[in-house]
């Protein structure tokens, strides 16, 4: 316990003092240490996948479930699309350092704000070894040092890319300490990463609730966190009822097991029967189960009954909850009360009740007439993203270069002394 | 216990409820019920004096040391003070509600970020009745419901300003649970505020350094805090020593108990003699205790010696320690280590020594050729300030309306679907 406690508190150690070069390395150096990284993976592809094969060997004996197994693997094409994703970053702009809203005050001082790196970020995640290099990427162009512990199951595959990250940050001459991956399996390794906030200034979770759950309780630190994603799409009565339902499909069976996904169709009374009689058997015959109000099981008869435990549950599954509301204020009640903050959207054709939508319904993303599938950082031109936030302080919705970053004040005088 | 635990967690309740109506009120109407809360309190003008002499006098029996005692008391000034803060809240931009970059995505949506509130702010203060006042008003017109729960002796005062608010808020047709005061004394209250996450997003600590650390440790939710303030005065040898003397006198002695007063000056070694042979002198005539490094003691004959913990202590106090440097990184270093991430400024000509201190140095307000006392939200043009935040997650620095709120996603599309 005293030796992991030593460990954790010697990468912080190294992590604060990394992020102090870090923070202040210029944008070409940041960059062309993420392409060094990105040969490094090249160079090192074999023992890579040799690895990779150690961790699916334990994983098998372990009889870890196939899902947990496909995220695990390691291909050529995912080691390929993670050299990808390091040029992907590489090119984005560098947010750091930019100087907005400078102006002169009455006094004659100038005030502004600089965005500068958060410091360290811990980032907790679970078995896909890939988000070792795109979350180091990250976190390496958002000038932040970051300490990161995968699962366990990955924590050979893991090892193997830290080498490939260090390697990269050497010749380009940036502290290897800049990017420190956990290398020990021992669980009280994260608990001690969760308190020591000396060193650690922002804890990023990416995983199953669970983990985020228990990040959260226990974490002393701020975390940036994604809960659930129960997504509503809202049909109002003065919808276009053909790209109602193009969108409301799009947004349930696009993806059934990610957040943006749709949970919860809510349609206006008005216009209940015509949409649900062809949309409802378009979704049964898709395979996609449903779970109705009163009202709208008297309109589609293979329509289950939702309980009132339907209208708060993330299924991220061929599952959707369907619930007849009188109109919009109904349908804003219904989200701000069961939704989760996540991303919501109205699809109607009526200026004022799209424009009410936008502004009550409080969710990090809102929409209209669009799929609540949208919600993610590259349709939204982040780039990337190191997650998506359903939190309200700091960053809400998805979290790209921008969301590691902060703003610092800066005033420029002559002189000036305050009187 | 219990009793406490239903009483708060109604106003929870309460608070939600009308955070909701809150934020989708127009800004005419947020100004209007500004407004008349000033009616209200000219009008009950009588009755908060009154209800100030009973905590006037149970401080008095309580044996208040005087400086609590002076915060404590009302008197017209302090009332016409408050009056005039509501109004200048008033003339504020509203923040919520701004759209700003909305842009064009290859998908052909428009993808914008739109300010909002954050919901639910606890405010935990001490002894200034003023703070109910000014809390409240921010709190509204950045559109959140408060809980405010202000010292125990206070507790009359803070229950008759209430009143005021709530006749205001009524008279303009909002929800009086808008703003609501904590009005048992009942320490167990605070831990129960504290804990009620599902009804407030973020609390705000303002007083003692006791009463912020107690508050961030005992929170579940998420604190938007002020520590300490050890702020730096740098004097590079590249500066025009007329003004660097005259910005690290004003720093130190324009006022000695606030937050971002200089508490350590920091001197290049090429130009300590000239510089601490006048300034050394002038702090002494004025009262101020000096503590030095050795090399300070060798030209400040009436300096005593510093020791490791004075470079870590903020005196809010006529003390100052003072630290001969060898140049730049050494300055930039010591801020670093030793400083709270406050305020610090340096004085020089030198363009590119500049350049790397605004970039390099990691506070909330970084600063060139001006007093640290400029750090505040009048100064800086934001009007208000609930607080400073230290912190470097969402808020950094003065705390006006902006940082009581938060920036959502909001997607514009015409019927599109992702593929």
């Amino acid at each position: 316990m005293e030796e992991i406690r030593n460990y954790v508190q010697g990468l912080g150690h190294e992590a604060r003092a990394a992020s102090r070069v870090l923070a202040r390395a210029e944008s070409g150096l940041k960059n062309l240490a993420l392409s060094r990284i990105a040969e490094a993976i090249e160079r090192n592809r074999e023992s890579l996948l040799r690895e990779n094969r150690k961790d699916l060997e334990a994983g098998n004996q372990n009889q870890l479930e196939s899902a947990l197994m496909d995220r695990l693997e390691l291909t050529d094409s995912r080691i390929r699309a993670m050299m990808d994703g390091l040029a992907d970053i590489a090119a984005l702009t560098d947010p750091v350092g930019e100087i907005s809203n400078l102006v002169y005050r009455p006094s004659g001082i100038q005030v502004g704000r600089m965005r500068v790196p958060l410091g360290v970020i811990g980032i907790i995640y679970e078995s896909r070894p890939n988000v070792t290099a795109d979350a180091a990427a990250l976190c390496l162009k958002s000038g932040n040092a970051c300490i990161l512990r995968g699962g366990s199951e990955a924590i050979h595959s893991n090892r193997a890319i830290a080498v490939c990250i260090k390697e990269g940050l050497a010749e380009a001459g940036l502290p290897e300490s800049c990017v420190q991956v956990v290398e020990t399996t021992d669980r009280a390794a994260v608990g001690e990463l969760l308190r020591m906030n000396e060193y650690v200034d922002v804890i990023v979770p990416r995983g199953g609730k669970g983990l985020i759950e228990r990040v959260s309780r226990e974490s002393r630190i701020q975390v940036i966190k994604h809960l659930d994603g129960i997504c509503h799409v809202f049909i109002d009565d003065r919808a276009d009822l053909g790209k109602a339902s193009e969108i409301a499909f799009n947004a349930k069976t696009q993806r059934y097991g990610t957040c943006n996904t749709m949970e919860t169709l809510l349609v206006a009374e008005k216009v209940a029967q015509i949409v649900l009689h062809g949309l409802g058997t378009r979704f049964i015959n898709h395979g996609v189960e449903l779970r109705g109000c009163l009202k709208t099981r008297e309109l589609v008869s293979q329509c289950g009954a939702a309980s009132e435990e339907d209208w708060a549950t993330e299924y991220l599954a061929p599952v959707l909850s369907i619930r007849i509301v009188a109109g919009l204020d109904d349908a804003i009640e219904h989200i701000n009360h069961y939704g989760s903050a996540h991303t919501d959207t109205i699809v109607t054709e009526d200026y004022t009740r799209a424009r009410r939508f936008l502004r009550e319904v409080d969710s990090s993303s809102v929409m209209v007439n669009a799929s609540t599938r949208f919600a993610d950082g590259f349709e939204y031109g982040l780039g990337a993203e190191i997650g998506i936030s359903t939190d309200k302080l700091h960053a809400r919705g998805p979290v790209g270069l921008e969301g590691l970053t902060s703003l610092k004040f800066i005033v420029l005088g002559d002189g000036h002394i305050r009187t």
